[in-house]
């Protein structure tokens, strides 16, 4: 099974993405016997990438240089090890972030297997992984909008439904911007009957959100409203809302916390920005407001399989916003830092 | 039902608690439909007490000038209102926190209710409660222990008990130092057949802890081992605790976030001291701990009602450390304030 | 407030439904405190009140001759006792089924002042109801619709949402016939993002269904597929529907726990039919295909806020088949009887 | 490595054990990659083992002529397989029900990997075990007492810690009968401060469950008071108990019912003799007492490390009564048919 192949490496971590080259690797001659050689289609970045490449991701360990970046790919299944029993060639799927975490909530103990970041990732022309790492996906769906699974709408899945408190019909989501975990959640809530609540810095992506269903008086532009929790808090009654998917942006999570019922979930989902509170003014918020706050890295095999199951007669319809071509890889990870993007943003790869 | 009794009122609110002073009240001659008249026997002191006396207590609203101090009391029923069939006279009760909260989850709504600081408190030989805020006490528990019940044992039930993710056999609860609400978590927990896992800066306390029935090798000096939550994980395998009754103490908060494994519940039930880490390291933690973070105040009437009545044949054993007269119900605010005691503090009610 | 009004009462109880009878009531003089007088506007029947008409219905006591039958209504409040706050003159509002029970699970206690079967009920041009069992219904909604909300729809509302394991998007909702709390518990599910999957010996009430959102391979004749519960298996990839709403149909119960997959919820809410298996096969079921079964009658009246207040933005659309004028409710007992109707039975009243 | 051991089959399956006969096997040359050879030292019965010998135990298949009976051994591990990582020789361990089942919930697909009913037991000197199937035991607990884990502990912790509703302190469990699970569930509701009520019909056994710590008002012996559900009612106040082990003996599973407050669980553990009341009584029980109704088969292996590790400070002591020699297992058979036992009994394997 000689030949090369393209694929992307970090040789360094830094801000400006110089560490970003394209390069070539050599297909296995023999695959272990649990492993999975997979044609790439599609690959989805999200901020975990971008953060990696800069140096700047809080994983336990750094990821070694030379490391294939990105963890979300969609692709074909072109040869199987000895032992792979889970899929064979010819079958469509998708990349689960860290094949060790088969169930349940294990902790950053799923760091060292995770793609891109503990092991080699995805941005490739093929990816070889772990049977337990890959996911079936259904036939109508296409390797850009699936590529765009196994992070950002696997870890807003798991917020929403996959704890005690889930989200119901009715119930008020508080989504902050449009990214692709916050558009993930958002469609999520509006599948599930729920209410999404969005705040953003642009009305050109709030006229998109009200496009996906959400009324104009659930868009809130926090340029124009500053005091967006007050309103929030109107917009649901003086109650709050139910959850709030929190992305970590400037002074998002005491406000959100602030505008969360009492025993609402704030899922926090991204690294938090510098802001000038304290940690003390936080942990007086969340006393007070009893609010359940939470954080939420991904989810597991078991969880992304009962999500696509759950979710086919829904017509999973994730929004691929900008698309990039194998070669200009870097422009898509400088797209991803310009937040100039609705949604996802994938790198075909053909 | 003419005649005078003493009471103390919060003339002013200052650190000094010179607003603090006895004075005299007057039966009223008729009590409301749904009003109680209690001969109040014991009263416990609780760290909000101290707070609201010194002007920091973060309530929605500044108590009134005049108002009675302190919600936590033990008592015989002497008269009842026209409408009044929750209790009868010659009935044995302590006082409930907030009439108003009878059930669920009401936020902050209850404040405006709260004895001693929404409304007159108890630290009087007479206490005019709403019927719905009083709850039967066994027969066989003295007064002073009983008195310990409304927040401390409440808050610390409401915590381990009163949630979804409730403490188990084996589970391991870390307690942060030796004041009410812990010392209740502690012997809670040794009643659920889990573990406390107690930091204490003071070996004397951590003495008595062992007397409770903790293991000394699960009882951490802080002074001594000052990188205790790395202490803390090593006796639990590296797992970290599963419940945290978090009272706020400098640096607790975070640090004990970092040795909570992941799903585990760190529970805030005090106001967090000033400390030098900033809010985003704090979310940055809670993201990657998983752990679940949530602020507790009390709990309903409904969960206090069940905390006694599951807890009659443990033989409710609250450990009062220090009891002081009436008219030195001064001296017993700043016992409190100088953190030199163990469990709880008593004011006997003559 | 002298005067009379129309209403219905029980003389006697019997399958020929011959002691439902029209009478005269007289209006009260004076409202107690906690009391609200409403003039009805529209009643809709559950299968409770043929029960309790025909002397079958197996509450602990017997209702006593002469009480005004039914316990769903909507009007309009007219007059309000003195103490009560929860409601004003002019207010639209619902009957709750049972005053005392406004929150938790408190299990038969509620049936000692369960409308029309503890105390009086509503098939009149006036109820008089203790403010505590009643419930505001918005604008839009109107009297016929909300009529078929007390019962009906709460009831499946608390099933799929009141407890732990909630009704989720993309799960399987097994809904046997197509009666009231069948076609609510359908409603729902759509709500939820979730599949219904009806069985009905009519195609003409299957194609009703189909109208309301269901596809056509979801829904099965039982006359024609008597081997219904393997179709249902089929359906659900051999895995079996995560939630079945249970009325007690003939042999029903165990079928619908041999097609509910491994702790789905089998929600049991009506008497079941007489059939040919033991208590011992039943168990047998139970214990190997590891559902969940459990009893649901009606909800709290908290939780029936919850519904109403969740629901606005789906707008609530409850299906009224069958009208029937005051005078002939006699009339419409018959029509529930007979089966032949499909969501509610509502008897207006003018 | 060659050799052979002595075993047991089950050449036939009936009523009088004639099936049940000694054997020998030859110890496997090689190991498949992620076996574990066992050096057996105790095994334990259960009811299922005599119902599998009886061919009366209703799984999907019937085991195949010549298999191994029985599924819980204690002993060493000798010798493991090339890709063995679980455990290494030397190691002390208990076998698992189901090395397919390693977490969640799987319904009836753990039955064809199930030892001594889909595959080969571990009624021999030897068990080749699946290394997925194997769980460590602590260094204190001796061979015989840990053989009792894997069923009848493993599935009482199941139904009073593996659920949303857990047993708590204070809560009554209704425990019937002194077998296996029964014991394993008393013990375990004891360490969790809860109230265990213990239904026999022998005083000699209700005298041994004092010995554990009941108190003799909790011990019922229902062949003198026949109305034992009514005593379970008077004891918890009327209100029934929280949890309850139904093990299916004659008549027990709808008076357990009967007895169990509202919200309460019975979690059904055994198949249910033959009794007179028909289906639709025990559905209409179930339907207006709102008891929860679960069946349990075991648990998963993640849930036995679980309790293993929750439970090492709480001292595991399982009451083992009686105990066998290898050659007389028949014996052990028989006494286990007898009913003539307190909690397990345990075969020696020298």
């Amino acid at each position: 099974m000689a030949g090369t192949y393209k694929s992307y490496s970090l040789e360094d971590f830094g801000k400006d993405l110089s560490g970003l080259v394209q390069t070539r690797r050599t297909l296995p001659d023999r695959l272990a016997e649990h492993d999975v050689l997979v044609r790439v289609h599609a690959v989805s970045l999200n901020a975990r990438d971008l953060q990696i490449a800069s140096g700047v991701y809080p994983a336990p360990h750094l990821p070694p240089k030379g490391i294939i970046p990105c963890s979300d790919c969609a692709g074909v299944v072109e040869k199987v090890g000895d032992k792979v029993d889970r899929v064979r060639p010819g079958d469509r799927i998708v990349s689960h972030l860290s094949y060790n975490w088969v169930y349940g909530e294990i902790g950053n103990a799923m760091q060292k297997t995770a793609l891109g970041g503990g092991i080699d990732g995805v941005l490739a022309q093929y990816a070889v992984l772990n049977e337990d790492g890959v996911v079936h996906i259904p036939d109508f769906l296409p390797f850009a909008e699936a590529s765009t699974l196994p992070v950002a709408a696997l870890t807003s899945y798991h917020c929403l439904f996959g704890f005690e408190r889930t989200v119901q019909p009715g119930q008020a989501v508080l989504i902050e911007g449009t990214g692709g975990c916050s558009i993930a959640a958002l469609q999520l809530s509006l599948f599930a009957g729920a209410r999404p609540i969005v705040i953003s810095s642009s009305d050109d992506k709030l006229l998109r959100v009200q496009q996906l269903g959400v009324p104009a008086d659930d868009c809130i532009n926090y340029k124009t409203i500053e005091d967006w929790e007050s309103r929030v808090r109107e917009l649901t009654g003086g109650r709050g809302v139910d959850h709030t998917i929190e992305i970590g942006g400037r002074s998002t999570l005491p406000r959100a916390v602030s505008c969360t019922a009492p025993g609402g979930c704030v899922w926090v989902i991204g690294p938090v920005s510098e802001n000038e509170q304290s940690n003390a003014d936080l942990a007086k918020l969340i006393l007070y407001s009893q609010a359940v706050v939470r954080g939420v890295v991904c989810g597991s095999r078991l969880l992304f399989e009962q999500m696509i199951r759950n979710n086919v007669k829904n017509v999973l319809t994730p929004i691929v916003d900008r698309r990039f071509a194998f070669d200009d890889a870097k422009a898509a990870f400088q797209c991803l830092e310009s937040g100039k993007f609705f949604g996802k943003i994938v790198i075909d790869v053909a």
